[in-house]
This record gives structure tokens, sequence and C-alpha cells, in this order.
């Protein structure tokens, strides 16, 4: 076998074998096979595709290429995934609801490149919270207080991380096959026995259009069904921000919002959905709608929020900022968004408001920028409101006032009126299992 | 304009402009863009393909990448060029004809990676001649006794020599329009006016059927067009090998024996179809039966063989070798291969013949390797005679007896044998213009 061979063959759109697959990907994690060999059949898989046992099998390649986190002695973890969006807070929502219901919470997260820092930022913007633990401490603490959400400091995986920096540079960024096999190879090397994926679909996320991402949850899923790793999709509506707030303290803030009950309507929706399913495969009841009220009870009982005030605590993190939000540090400047028009919001751009929430400083472009945890936008408008000139869409902040002014003027422009009745967007496009 | 658009349109499947494919071919020379992004952007090309006018301006764009040699001075040039075959020592019988009926014959040549030498390593195993002169003297040769053959010293389309190595590594040898771009734009900056190519046809040559050959030589013929530059295509078979020897001296040896007039049927044919076309374009004749005429005539007047004579000396070769062939240096074993078989030769392993005579040393494998200039094979038997066992079907050459004995044994497995009447092959398959 040799990578010449292999090259070939999916130039000519045949089926790559799981030891053909497994040659690759433990070469060229070693440095054997070169960027270049790489590039070629990257691109090779890119336009002739790869069927569901090629995918799986890239996958549990790229899984098996590092180390491989064994959460077997905690149960059966459920582990939940978004494919990324802009405002998202679910996994500080979601995850401390989930322990509060006796379900294992382990889980690894990364800092991610791109609008606003990864959960792993947004939980250090909680003074104290410690990300960076080693593993037993996870693990013990999942054992002792249900819970615990540390960063990735495991070599996760690092087949799928030098293929992912290479296909972002020879655009091959947008192949369903690369993407489910680079979402699930992580998730099957975090250990995760179960999956929830919510994936995310509109103009803020990788999938444009429902027929793509349905294609991506089917694929995935056959990979979940190949690898032993049960796995549900959900499908979420990313042509507006979630919830109302982008950045990393600002989230936070909503987070311990939502845990004390009040969620924004679609903020609510995600987390009933994928919650409910991932208490059905944790074994925690079949029947969606009761599962759902569950949810809802420990919001209202304010569990799921002393779920999350032990996490904190349990992690190094100051409880009292979870007590009184009002404490988490301000950016500079607060600038409102004013409309200039009046009617109906017809749609947002938003990808572009993810972009302005990275220029203010809450993203990182390099993974070496610093990300600052105070600014951000709140958003007062979405689609389907109704809005009159003057009124206020949004809210910059910002420790830069030019930043702040020019980003202002931006995300004005990322809103498009209509002089008809707009719907309200729906947040749940679909679940497929 | 950057590389990342470029790669994204051809993996789609869109058409590549001629500034699009200027500004990969010029960032690409001067290491602007990496080997990863072109290894990607050439299989997109490989799969997806690309139109003659996409063929002609990378073709362009990659003889404009170095030096682009100037003959103008010299008149009309007809560059001749062959895709490559066993025992391939067309460029020296046929120039000095070219150059003895007055047409001038400015031939730069490579060394060649395969199966025995280039034209320049076979001119070396000539003592002392010189392939290694700068381009005045070059053009004064030419001017003075009407031809010259010389290695290729300049830097000379270097984007295809990057390009070439790199196709090499990742499995997309095979692309008409790759192949087609990197013969034509080297022959436009070795400054040809008009261009004959040999495309070679059968197990010994990249091109392994008629259609695919017949579709290189019009995507060469349209680029040819497009760049002003009008080519004409010869198809010829390589089922087996040209002539009846293959090794550096060996060739030189049945070169001057050719120049003589004792010329086997197929070189015969290869010599007048490629020569009376050449004739052709370089406004010396219409009527290609009459050129195939002035041809043998200057064969048989020895007027050809002079000029070779005269190329030798001008270019320091000891012209004794010439008058004398059975001066040159023999290989230390000539091993007879003899038929187990009675019956017609129905095919010979043409490429396994090449791999043969570079292993006794003929030709190279890697740049650095050096060549054995008296090693090689001489070929007795081709495919249509009729052989009793016992009988000699080649030669080995060789300076180590066990390499040779085992070269021995592998060329007899090239031949197939059959009980029923087999034509002799056709050496000319069809011109195409």
């Amino acid at each position: 076998m040799n990578i010449l061979e292999i090259i070939a063959k999916k130039r000519d759109n045949k089926i790559l074998t799981k030891e053909e697959l497994n040659f690759f990907v433990e070469n060229y994690t070693n440095g054997n096979i070169t960027d270049y060999q790489a590039a070629a059949l990257i691109m090779a898989i890119y336009i002739n595709g790869m069927n569901y046992e090629e995918t799986t099998n890239l996958t549990l390649a790229m899984a098996n290429s590092g180390e491989v986190l064994d959460l077997s002695e905690l149960g059966k973890v459920v582990d939940k995934h978004s494919t990324g969006g802009i405002g998202d807070k679910i996994t500080l929502i979601l995850m401390p609801i989930i322990a509060s219901l006796g379900i294992p919470a382990a889980k690894m997260s990364g800092r991610g490149l791109g609008f606003t820092g990864g959960t792993i930022d947004k939980l250090e913007s909680i003074p104290g919270y410690n990300t960076n633990i080693n593993i037993s401490e996870f693990i013990d603490n999942v054992k002792n207080i249900g819970i615990s959400l540390m960063g990735q400091t495991l070599n996760l995986a690092p087949a799928d991380k030098k293929i992912y920096a290479l296909r972002d540079t020879i655009s091959c960024v947008e192949s369903i096959p690369l993407i489910a096999s680079s979402i699930m190879s992580k998730k099957i090397a975090a250990g995760a026995e179960k999956i929830v994926l919510e994936v995310t679909v509109g103009s803020g996320a990788f999938m444009k259009n429902i027929k793509d991402a349905e294609e991506l949850s089917k694929t995935m899923i056959g990979i979940g069904n190949l690898a032993k790793k049960e796995t549900i999709c959900v499908l979420t509506n990313m042509n507006e921000p979630i919830g109302y707030s982008i950045g990393n303290s600002l989230e936070v803030i909503e987070a311990v919002e939502a845990l004390n009950g009040n969620m924004k309507e679609d903020v609510k929706e995600i987390i009933l959905a994928l919650g409910s399913y991932m208490m059905m495969l944790a074994g925690k009841g079949e029947n969606i709608e009761e599962n759902k009220n569950k949810i809802m009870e420990n919001i209202n009982n304010k569990k799921a929020l002393q779920k999350f005030k032990e996490l904190v605590k349990n992690q190094g993190g100051d409880v009292s900022y979870i007590d009184d939000i009002s404490k988490f540090e301000k950016a500079r400047y607060v600038i409102p968004v004013v409309s200039e028009k009046d009617g109906y919001i017809k749609s947002m751009d938003n990808e572009k408001i993810g972009y302005i929430s990275s220029s203010l400083g809450a993203g990182r472009l390099k993974k070496e920028d610093k990300i600052n945890n105070k600014v951000g936008i709140t958003i007062n408008k979405k689609i389907g409101d109704k809005v009159n000139s003057e009124e206020i869409l949004a809210y910059i902040h910002s420790d830069d006032y030019d930043i702040g002014i020019k980003a202002a003027q931006k995300l004005k422009e990322c809103y498009e009126f209509s002089k008809e009745y707009i719907e309200k967007q729906k947040h749940i496009l679909g679940i497929i299992k």
C-alpha cells in the first residue's frame, strides 16, 4: 500500500478501504505523508465524495490518531455538539440542566476560532473558573457533583486538527463527508457514548440550506451507527443570532438569566429539543414531551441554576458573579444602534454580525489572539419584529469608541426591512434520527 | 485575486481565466503559493479537466515563467518532440537529415528520467561531444553548419519543472491537459516557431490507446494554434521498441548505421513521416511523398551522415567513432536471450523492457543517478516475427554478470507467443493536423 495508489483510487472515484484510510491518517499524522499529498487526496475526496462506510472509517482513524478518553466509568455519557452559530451559549445552559436530571455531564470544549470564543472562553469570563484541569479531576468532578466542563487539554484527534488546518488553506472546507468526519472524530475521541448534534442552518452557519444540513445530519448519523455511537441531529435556525447576546461575559450573563427562568423563546426551544433527546439517549425517558416538562421543572425550581453554581464553585470560579450578574465588568462604551427605518425586520446578515462581534475583540482571527471578555453585541430586535425609526435595534459593547461606532454602523447595515408583515423565524427545523 | 478563489473555481468545475492561471503560475514559481495549494489545484484540474483555452493559457504562463529562447534570427525553426518511447534514437537521425536539407536544426534536449538517457546523454557517449555550450555558440553553430544539439542549460519553463515534479508525487501524471501544457510550454520556451510532435501510443508510452493519443494530439494542436505555433502530430506505435537498440552508445551506433543507409523499417517510416512534415512546416515542400524522396536521397548520398559528422566535430566530439562504430566501448557481458518457445511473437511488454534497460544502468531512476553508456539491450525479434525455440530473441549488454542474467530472464518473460500467424505492427498510426 502506498499513498500514490490511494490518491489515484479516490482521484478515479473508487472506494477507499478501511486499511487505506488508516494508512493515510496514520502516516499523515506522523509526517510520512506530505501536506501536498494530503492536499491532493482531500481535493479528490471533496470532488468525488465518500460513502458512509468510507466516512466512518476516516472518522475512526482520525479519532484513534491521538488520545481517546475513556468515560465508561461514568456510565453512558451523552455528548452535545453544535456545528456553530452566532451567540451560541446553549452548552452553558443545557449541561447544568442535564446534570440536574441525574445524567453525567462530562464535556470537553474547544476555544474555537471565529466570531466569539468557544464555551471554554466564555466560562473563563467567570473570575477564577479553571478550565485547565486534569482528566482525573474532570472525572472525579462528574462523579462528585455530576458535571464538569473543561478545556480540550488532551491530544484528541490530532489527525483531524492537521486535516482541518489544511482544508482551510486549500478551499476544501465545505465538504459534507469532511465536516462530518471532523466533528464525529472529536466526539468519539472525547469519550461520547451517545451524541446529540445541533446542526445549524442559515446565513450564520456552515450549512446554508436545509438540504445540505439534512445530508450532513444523515452522514453523521450514519457514522454514529457504524461506530456504535447512537446519534440524533436537531436542525436549528441560524438566520439570526441565538438569544440576545453575542460575546463572552455577555453570553454567560444571558445563560445565568436563562437558568433563572428568563429565557428567550428561541433559546428555550433549542434547550428543550436538545435536552429532551439527550434524556432519551441517556435512558431517562422515551416521551419527548414529558422530558421537556422535566427540563422546565428543573429550571423553575432552580435545580439547574444550583447545578451551574456547583460547577462554577467546584472549578474555582467566583459564585458571587452568578448570584449577582451586575458584578461582571462592563465594556467601556455601550453604543445604541438606532434604526433609521420603519417596518418589519425581514432578514439579518448573521455571518456579518459574527464578523462584527469578532472585530470588537470577542473572537479570535488567529490562534494567538487574546479575547476581550467584556465586548460584544446585545440584540434588541430580530426577524419579524416591527420597528419604528429611532427605535434601538441593538447595542454595541466596545472598549474602543471609534471601533464601536464603526461596528454600530455596520450592524445597522445587517438589518433588512419590509413594509409587509414578516413572520417570526422558526427555531427548530427538524429532528433527524 | 487569491489562490483560494482559484482553487475553489476549478474545484467547482468552472473555467479559469488567463489572469487566474498567470497568477497561479507566477506565484507558485516564486514560492508565494505552497506545494499543498498547488497540489489541490492540480488534482482539481486532473478531475475536472480544462478546455483548450485554459490549457493554452496555462501553457503560455509556464512557457513565460523563465527564460524564453529567441531563435528568430535563424529563420523559422521547426522543432521536433516525442512523447517518449523505448529505444527512441529518432532525433539523432532526423536532425542531421533536416539540416542537410537546408532547414535550421537548433534543438535543446533534456537528459530525461526513465528507461534510457535523453538525447543529450546519448550524444555524450561520443567521446568529447560537448552538450553544455552557451546560447550564442549554439546559435552560431546553426548559422555556420546548420545544426546544433545541446543540453537544456537555460532556465526554461521552471514552472513546468515544479509542476511536473509535484504531479509525480500526487498521482496526477496521466492528465491530457497537464501533459499537453507541459510539453508545449517547453517547446515554446525553447524558441520553436513550428512543431512536429511524435505522439507515441502503446504499452511503452504514456498514451496506452489511440483515443487518448488523438485527444492529446488535438489538445496540443489546439494550444499550438492559439499560441500561433503551427503544430502537427504523428502518432507512432510504441507496442515494441523503436529499431533494434536500447541504451546510450548502442543507440548512437544504430543512428550512425541508419545514416549509412542501414535503417530498420520502423525507424525509416518514423523518420520519413516526421521529416516530411517538418519540411512542409519549414516551407520546403507541400508534397509529402516528394519530401520523403528528398529525405531518402540525402541518406543515400550520405549528405545527412556528413551533417552528423559536422555536428559531432563542431561540438568537440571524436568523429573517428562515427567513421568506425566498432571503436565504441562495449559492455563487459553480452548475454543472449534464447527463446524457449516456437511460434509467432504476439506481443512484447514494452514498458517492462524499458524498466529492464533502466535496471542495467542505461537510464536514471533519480536525477542524481549516473548513466552507464555501454549497457542496454539489442532486440533481434519483434512482433510478427516467427521464432523457433533456441533462436536468439535479444542480447543483454551488462557490466554485471548477475544483473545481466536476471535481465535476460526478465526480458524473455516480456515476449508472448502465438501458434497462429501474427501480422507485423504498423508503425505510423495517424497524422493529425
